[in-house]
């Protein structure tokens, strides 16, 4: 749906070259520095779209890009969304109308920001675009929708909103869901491959279908319940598919097994072809065509990147000398990277500059500005060794014996050890009985003994680098502390006043209890490694959580419309007689309603939400959809097979393939070129971190940002700063992507860009 | 255990360059023929075996390396393993003193090959070698182990046959058994990386049972079976274990599932991190370290190789001229390829050479030389256009018009698909009810059909060609035709005169026809491409498949002598009381028994090993583990964790880790450079099959040996011969472990091994 728009976000024309007198170096305008700056962030972020170069445009644009107006869309997507808790069948039943001006009011957002980007691109390139036509499809048709329910409702007609379904398919078609429609077309690409191997597996699963009919049909054997076993052949391809997922395993072998141990050949010999070999290929194909398109896709991102930069280039190129190579001074792009990114310190920025302008000229070529936004997205963690306020404030105390040796203690790597004891030992006291009062009051002693943790890193460590945005482990560890200090001065308050002990922050107090519990981790080197790659690639994982979301979604709202109210859920305390078999006579006697499943049910949001995870777990969805089946019709196991086609065998090994593949970069890829040289730079400039001083979190609790403090100033001069560059965090999702393949990307496509600009035209798109 | 063994394994000394004389070139002796012909088919086969040169050594090596003193030894090594039938407790019993007699034959047999062994190689390395050391120690224990147990029942105490567990680790100790000790060691290599993961992954697992005890503990839930819910910690710790392999999902979150939805959150959170992650993660782990492991040991295999060809040079070579580079004649060249495959045609010889020799000189260079073993791997299949045997007998008849239109109507696509649609109709006859008369009788027209379309087949083709040996489908076809038309005829002559049908009869029957249906599958090219990937990493998979024999015959001797009898089966018709509950009180009312789980039990090695399967399978796992803590102690589900743990987490990802990379290779390599020069020098000679002229299927369909006419006979004389590489075949699992890695296998390597011969002294093992 959304492949020949992503290819038609076409790249600007923008102000050739052309567009430039070639003899004079004219003053740059504020339009020129705009249009540069877009384009480098564009670059920098991915963005491929084709807006207008007039100055009305550029603004537009750069107010379309505002994190406001995201963050609104992404809002009342979400409100779009959580529509459905409100709905019949709800979670909170809302009158029909409110629900309605709800969802008419995100209509009305949405189009306005359609409109908004109409603005910003050329007419011609819109109507082409076919994420815009879906969005307007999606507006159109839930109207539609509204329109034909409310009237229906009003004649107290029975009536579906089939609408919702469309629902999840914004967050694809807006433009910032490029990432998820980056997946949905590598999926689809992947799939007349995986239809083939499908259709090979499907056969060897009627083929043996057929065998277990002909061997085991006539021995007037029963299953366990004591009906026929293996008598009906759709039946059999049902049970044997299953058998593949392992859910019923071993119970659909038992009575044949029981027989004969020969039988057992047959199923072990159908589990080995079926469960492990065909798996595996399905793994195999997923996982090439995965990497094969991705690959494709990503080596077509950098293109377009490198062509972006050299537009932006070419808008503040200028001439040096008569007949020379047009460059850019370290003036203007000193001013074109403060309004592309205008967080960066001065110091950072002069260090960029540095390695751009290897040669110190005083100006670049086109090949250094190019890189400049791959200089951009290595994360440079700026510090500065700045004195403890305690010691600008009282230096001779902190400064005196006594004060040196608690922070040498404190530093010393036996406090760490110290520390992880007491969390054992913490440990042990959580899993005694809490009711004994000696267990009861060495609460209050570990979070002393915690506290006075935090307290004296705070004594020893600058406070300011102590909470730096990186230094997880801190902030983590202090809002545990505080808000269980918090959270067991409320319980035990109320325990003493009124006697009465809240449940709810019971359970607050006992989660904070056991996550602090999660510190130790921190401290064993080994453990930390695998966390932090888990951490680097948790944004990408976030994709396929959209992913999931999209095609739960759907799932959900089709599931609720086929199967809400058939089975009913009873509380405990019910004595109603219909709660033996969920309310459902149909499921009286199933292992639906023995194993009691009745809140496995589709009778809203939330519990659809939860069974979609249960049936992706896979075990036991055969007795759901039995169950299921048995309220409705033996078609509706349709609906089961086909999400675990769709969830279990695509998305969940294209899940494990993207693991897989990060993993494999994060064992065998050390650093880019460019990192290197920027590394090269730093130590030259003498500016590098020692390492041995600083242990990897002490790094980046020490990260903070220093304020501007003038262009000019020369770095050389203040030996208290200090740089290191963090070396494997991405800073979206597209530089881990790109860092995945960069082994895979042709070298040639990088020269290439470096020629004239003719090359630049559509480079993305031709070799598609 | 044998890493060192392989290591030691060492390349030998040979007759150095020295022992030639520099200036004149006497005429090579048989034993020189044989020593290189041994060279270069243990370079062939990489057998690293450090002979002595001796000639009686040589020859005792020779008689070493036959096959039929290998096909022995493994006979015996069943014999060996396959004793456990007959052993107490046992599927057929057999006295004591038999199976005793037997064991000692065997052990017998072990001693007498590896004291052949010790002959052929200097005894210092023998006793270097674990691996011999490993044979010498499970020869001893088990004697040990045979008197001790026959002395105790002689005195009729109870002794237990512990030595059974050693028997497996003969598979890996013997000297054939090289896939098998290199995927072992790359189990114990990957093991500290997986430990670390399975630390973390086990800190995770008792935090989240830390506060599932907090959070449900005190609640006062109830599981199904009306006992207390997630009150203790160790029943907590295994349940959310089990829950990682998803086997009791979701019925361990329903209690607290049905008591608030709030807490499925936990348990998704739970699965989230548990079982996708960490799964993940261990996947990525093993994959990772497998192949960075094998990829070392693939490294030094070509070294041992390359040097092993060098060694057969220095054999072989002679000087031309004064001064100048040692070379081999083509004369010594023919006779020792001759020695070392007698099979295969002068043609082809004839033309290895001609791809070796490139300019024609008479003579080749070590380079070239060291190339023959990739050579002989790459298999040639020689194509000789024969006539029709009953063209020769009658040439009028089988050249006239009839004859040529039936020919032609044969080999057209329709006819093929004029079969497939039989097929399917077949199929539908198939899933009929045989009882109909109709349906009977229609067995007889698809078994005449079938039968004529060999014939057909067998008109138009040449038969030797027809039945070569790669035509699997022909031999496939043929098998299954013949035997169900012997069967049928059986079947309802037996049916005709005494009214009987055999069960086993009719189950042949039904098996053979149903698998005639296969035969669809190689008409569709796209299913023919996987299913020939999968047949060509075949051979690899049984390395798997031996692997988890030693893992499951261990872990089944350990089960049978923990669990033997515990659990008892009875008969569909028995009307014990007992049977209920497996004939163990302690399994009453437990799911074990509820499931009628009772044949599954360690009571005899062939159920011990269903029982292993199912383990392996995962589903239900906890419930057949629970049910042998019931008869035993709870602790006796360690020894199912452990399977757990070695089986599914270990050895089933190092299996889908060996597939994914099997298929990648599949896809993204091409050929061999070597292949490539192979091909050209083919198509040079003008001696290329034609693709167009030739289907896939009929190419190996026409593959034939043709016999030996002498060797001075030009290639180019014999138009009717052609040649065709099948491309993509391995003769052995080291092939395609070569082909795997050849892009990652450092060039340089290469360029060393055809330096001085000082660099191949100990090549394999320097760089370890």
């Amino acid at each position: 749906m959304s492949e020949a728009a992503e290819r038609s976000e076409n790249i600007p024309a923008g102000k050739g070259k052309e567009g430039i007198p070639n003899g004079g170096n004219p003053e740059k305008s504020k339009e020129d520095f705009d249009l540069a700056s877009i384009y480098v962030s564009d670059a920098q972020y991915n963005r491929n779209i084709y807006f207008d170069t007039s100055p009305e445009a550029v603004r537009l644009y750069l107010r379309y890009n505002h994190w406001l107006a995201k963050v609104l869309l992404y809002f009342f997507i979400l409100v779009d969304l959580s529509l459905a808790l409100f709905e019949e069948p709800a979670v909170l039943p809302l009158p029909i109308w409110a629900t309605m001006l709800v969802e008419l009011l995100c209509l009305l957002v949405f189009t306005i920001r359609l409109a908004h980007y109409a603005k910003v691109i050329p007419r011609d390139k819109f109507w082409k675009d076919p994420k815009n036509i879906c969005i307007i499809v999606i507006v159109l048709l839930t109207l539609v929708d509204m329109i034909i329910y409310g009237a229906l409702k009003a004649t107290n007609c029975y009536g579906v909103r089939w609408s919702r379904v469309l629902r999840p398919l914004l967050l694809v078609n807006i433009t910032e869901g490029r990432q998820l429609r980056r997946a949905f077309r590598s999926i689809r690409n992947a799939l007349p491959q995986i239809f083939y191997v499908f259709l090979l597996f499907m056969f060897s699963l009627l083929m043996f279908s057929l065998m277990a009919l002909k061997l085991l049909g006539k021995r007037g054997l029963k299953t366990i319940n004591g009906a026929p076993y293996f008598t009906n052949y759709l039946e059999i391809v049902f049970d044997l598919y299953v058998l593949v997922t392992t859910a019923n395993s071993p119970d659909v072998m038992m009575p044949a097994y029981n027989s004969s141990f020969v039988f057992a050949i047959f199923f072990i010999l159908y589990i080995l072809i079926n469960t492990y070999i065909f798996m595996s290929v399905f793994l195999a194909v997923v996982y090439n065509n995965y990497k094969k398109y991705l690959k494709e896709e990503v080596r077509q991102l950098v293109r377009a990147k490198r062509h972006k930069m050299a537009r932006a280039f070419a808008v503040l190129q200028e001439q040096r000398e008569e007949g020379g190579q047009p460059v850019v001074s370290q003036a203007n792009w000193n001013q074109m990277v403060r309004l592309v990114q205008p967080d960066i310190s001065n110091a950072h920025r002069e260090l960029l500059w540095r390695v751009a302008d290897d040669k110190n000229q005083g100006y670049i070529g086109k090949v250094a500005f190019v890189q400049l936004v791959d200089l951009l997205n290595i994360e440079v963690i700026t510090l500065k060794s700045r004195p403890h306020p305690l010691q600008s404030a009282c230096p001779a105390l902190y400064l005196s014996a006594p004060s040196r040796l608690l922070c040498r203690l404190v530093q010393h790597r036996a406090f760490v050890i110290v520390y992880d004891l007491i969390i054992l030992v913490n440990a042990v006291f959580i899993g005694l009985d809490e009711e004994n009062p000696l267990v009861s009051n060495s609460e209050w002693v570990f979070l002393a003994l915690y506290l006075m943790e935090i307290l004296l890193k705070l004594y020893v460590f600058e406070p300011k680098a102590f909470f730096s945005r990186h230094s997880f482990w801190n902030w983590f560890d202090t809002i545990i502390v505080v808000s269980a200090l918090i959270a067991t001065i409320i319980n035990s308050a109320m325990k003493s006043t009124g006697g009465y002990t809240s449940r709810q922050i019971l359970d607050i107090v006992f989660i904070l209890r056991v996550l602090r519990l999660i510190r130790v981790v921190d401290s064993i080197k080994r453990f930390r490694a695998i966390i932090n790659t888990l951490i680097r690639i948790g944004p990408a994982i976030l994709t396929f959580g959209q992913l999931i979301i999209v095609v739960y979604y759907i799932f959900a709202m089709v599931g609720m419309e086929l199967f809400k109210g058939k089975v009913k859920f009873y509380e405990e305390s019910s004595t109603d007689p219909d709660k033996a078999f969920c309310g459902n006579a149909a499921l009286n006697g199933t292992d639906f309603a023995q194993l009691n499943y009745c809140k496995n049910n589709f009778n809203n949001v939330v519990s659809s939400f939860i069974l979609l995870v249960e049936l992706t777990v896979v075990n036991q969805w055969h007795v759901l959809s039995s169950g299921f089946a048995a309220v409705t019709h033996v078609s509706a196991r349709i609906f089961f097979i086909l999400f675990h086609i769709m969830v279990v065998i695509i998305i969940i090994n294209i899940f494990v393939a993207f693991v897989l593949e990060a993993f494999f970069v994060e064992y065998s890829v050390d650093k880019s070129d460019l990192q290197t040289s920027l590394e090269r730079k730093i130590e030259e400039l003498e500016l590098a971190v020692e390492q041995e001083k600083l242990e990897d979190n002490l790094v980046n609790a020490m990260e903070t940002i220093d304020n501007d403090q003038g262009a000019g100033q020369s770095v050389d001069n203040r030996p208290a700063l200090m740089f290191k560059i963090a070396s494997k965090r991405y800073r979206t999702v597209d530089a881990l992507l790109q860092r995945m393949f960069e082994a895979d990307l042709d070298p040639e496509d990088f020269a290439e860009n470096d020629d004239a600009e003719g090359n630049f035209v559509n480079p993305a798109f031709s070799s598609a």
